[in-house]
């Protein structure tokens, strides 16, 4: 028997490594500091339920049926307000795209920008399901260096001036995933301004923005965009919940008529009462209330869990200090790698993702993501206990 | 200013017919066959409130949360069992993916077999949103003459021998969108026995096969697979509601694997709620009694349709009998354009779609279709009325 054709794409789309570790992690006595998963016990089940029922009962037949690609009129409305309020945007509701969780956003940018052998610049490290999304369109990555501000704009600049066939420069500006890092003011407004010398796509992606901890809301980058290249993609996936799967992408409106076109072919729309039902609990409800209290728990996760890391890790290795969202970052010191790490640690059924993923090009296996926003403090502290005590006995052997 | 470079494909991705005509149709006293949707009173609202609240009660952290790829294990199964009884495959839930409506099915069945310049076999004419999803992966099309029975075998094994490159062949051999015909079960056989000659793989489109209004249900192309190269898509928009967006693809187990990766890049997972619900009612309620309901509601407005054909329109059209589905196929004289009849009916507030759009190379614009489940009768004599004499009226202008 031959074997059938498949894509070029085939022979590299690898598995996500979360997800697969997730699978492992599926068991109750598994320690998980490797999802990105919200509190589960901070849903608004009782009112969805309400609301959902509303729904049902006021506009059922709506609510079930096809709708436009674009998405419901009341929600992108309140995305644009939000967006205007909050990230220094003008959106209106033209501005905006419903998309299938903000992940989906990622990959119809992938379909409206990219062929085959284009670039993507990232931060370095960068979202992981991102890479696989653009990927998926044939492309190569350019890790730009990252500090503390963000993506350095020099090296940024050099690379953009000598290479051809850049078509977005990919970031996650606010609590960046996997490292939790915060752009500053400075870094947003120059990536802005060097989208518009070198005409290049900007995706600002922001899943987590809402999650502040602690300082002040900062503008987007799109705030500062001159010539309307710059897309962000936003989800209530982190603010609401990530079982109805809505998010948004909103830019210009002709480039966003372009992402509804490609949404078209991709699956026709996204879930017509989902959106309403979220759009009906905005209606009624405070949800800066509700995010308030995610903050509070959050906020008191991530006290601990860098206190811990204080505390049971061993003196030489680097975290991040969040300002919000759901993740920190560690360094090992050079030579030891965290997948190794990782294999102790689900011995001892604690689970994290190794950092190699996140860097596009490979390297810097000595790094690795903590997510503390899905467990209680006392499970937190267990497990970074153990993860501390594993590190510490991996440098004890080498020595 | 300069511009943005965008991939090539959106130099050739153009807004979806439909979806433009149903922009123009949202006003409620237009009489409208363009759509294909479902018709909205027999949605089963009260039953999906019942069971939404129930999965929320029972299980609403795990409804609201992040969940696998793959989908539901308990809907899974329901379909895979459900397809084994109906289409005469061998399926469990390893078999089946969920996906956002059927139409995912076919993005991702691009995703996972289409580079750019490979070729993908069709009926003529064929669905019309299958092309837009295909062709974002820059394939081109051949389309394979269809008789009565099914695609002409001949002319297919004469282009697959001939012509390198070809990748995929997509076939809805149940209520063919947008002709309403039906294969016979020598032609599935035949085209099962050419994919395995050919080592091709075939796309089994089936959104509608449970809407039968007359005769058996015949066996899917699937059940006479030796080799696993047929992939069988099914959706619960018309025999449930479209608003969920929960469909599936199922082949396969290897190919499944490859689909439930690139699934993970472009969305993640579809939503958790809703597939949860539908469980649920699968469980508590009896689907047949309810697809028992839509099937008698359509065969009557069908019949009125074919009835108001003969009546209205003049003696030398052509339409199909279909035996289920939601549409019938006209053909006009040759050299009447059905885009200009679209024209003269919209402006006494008719609509359909013309048949060009169905065929992906173009021509034969002397065709449209029309769906008949989305009104009640009265509409559809009224519509079909208007249409006929509209009709009538331009061929006596030409004589």
């Amino acid at each position: 028997m031959m074997k059938l054709g498949f894509a070029k794409r085939m022979s590299y789309i690898k598995a996500s490594e979360i997800r697969e570790i997730l699978k492992v992690t599926e068991h109750e006595e598994v320690i998980s500091f490797a999802g990105g998963l919200p509190a589960p016990e901070l849903f608004p089940i009782n009112e969805i339920d309400e609301v959902n029922r509303i729904v049902l009962r006021e506009a059922g037949t709506k609510a079930l049926q096809y709708t436009t690609t674009e998405g419901c009129p009341p929600l992108r409305e309140w995305i644009a307000a939000r967006m205007n309020e909050r990230l220094g945007t003008a959106f209106d509701k033209d501005n905006i795209l419903i998309t299938h969780g903000s992940q989906q956003g990622l990959d119809l940018s992938g379909k409206v920008f990219l062929d085959e052998g284009d670039i993507v610049l990232c931060e370095s490290p960068t979202y992981l399901a991102a890479i696989s999304a653009f990927k998926a369109y044939g492309c190569n990555f350019i890790e730009i260096p990252t500090d503390e501000e963000g993506m350095d704009m020099g090296a940024l600049e050099e690379v953009l001036s000598s290479t051809p066939n850049i078509k977005l420069i990919y970031v996650i500006p606010t609590f960046q995933n996997p490292t939790g890092k915060t752009w500053s003011l400075e870094r947003r407004r120059k990536l802005a301004e060097v989208s518009s010398k070198y005409s290049v796509a900007v995706i600002e992606d922001n899943p987590y923005g809402e999650l502040r901890f602690e300082g002040e809301h900062l503008p987007s980058v799109k705030s500062f965009d001159t010539d309307g290249n710059i897309l962000c993609t936003g989800s209530f996936s982190k603010i609401f919940c990530p079982g109805f799967r809505i998010g948004w992408i909103a830019g210009d409106k002709d480039i966003i008529r372009k992402y509804v076109l490609v949404k078209q072919g991709t699956d026709l729309q996204c879930n017509t009462i989902a959106q309403m039902t979220i759009a009906e609990y905005l209606k009624r409800y405070d949800i800066d209330k509700h995010i308030g209290r995610i903050v509070e728990v959050y906020k008191k996760r991530r006290d601990v869990a860098l206190r811990c890391i204080e505390l049971y890790f061993p003196a030489n290795i680097k975290f991040t200090h969040p300002e919000g969202g759901l993740f920190t970052w560690i360094e090992l010191p050079e030579g030891i790698p965290a997948r190794e790490i990782l294999e102790s640690c689900l011995e001892r059924k604690i689970a994290f993702v190794p950092g190699g993923s996140f860097f596009p090009n490979g390297n810097r296996e000595n790094t690795f993501r903590i997510n503390y926003s899905n467990m209680p403090e006392e499970r937190i502290e267990k497990g970074l206990k153990v993860i501390g005590e594993v590190v510490k006995e991996y440098i004890a052997r080498l020595q």
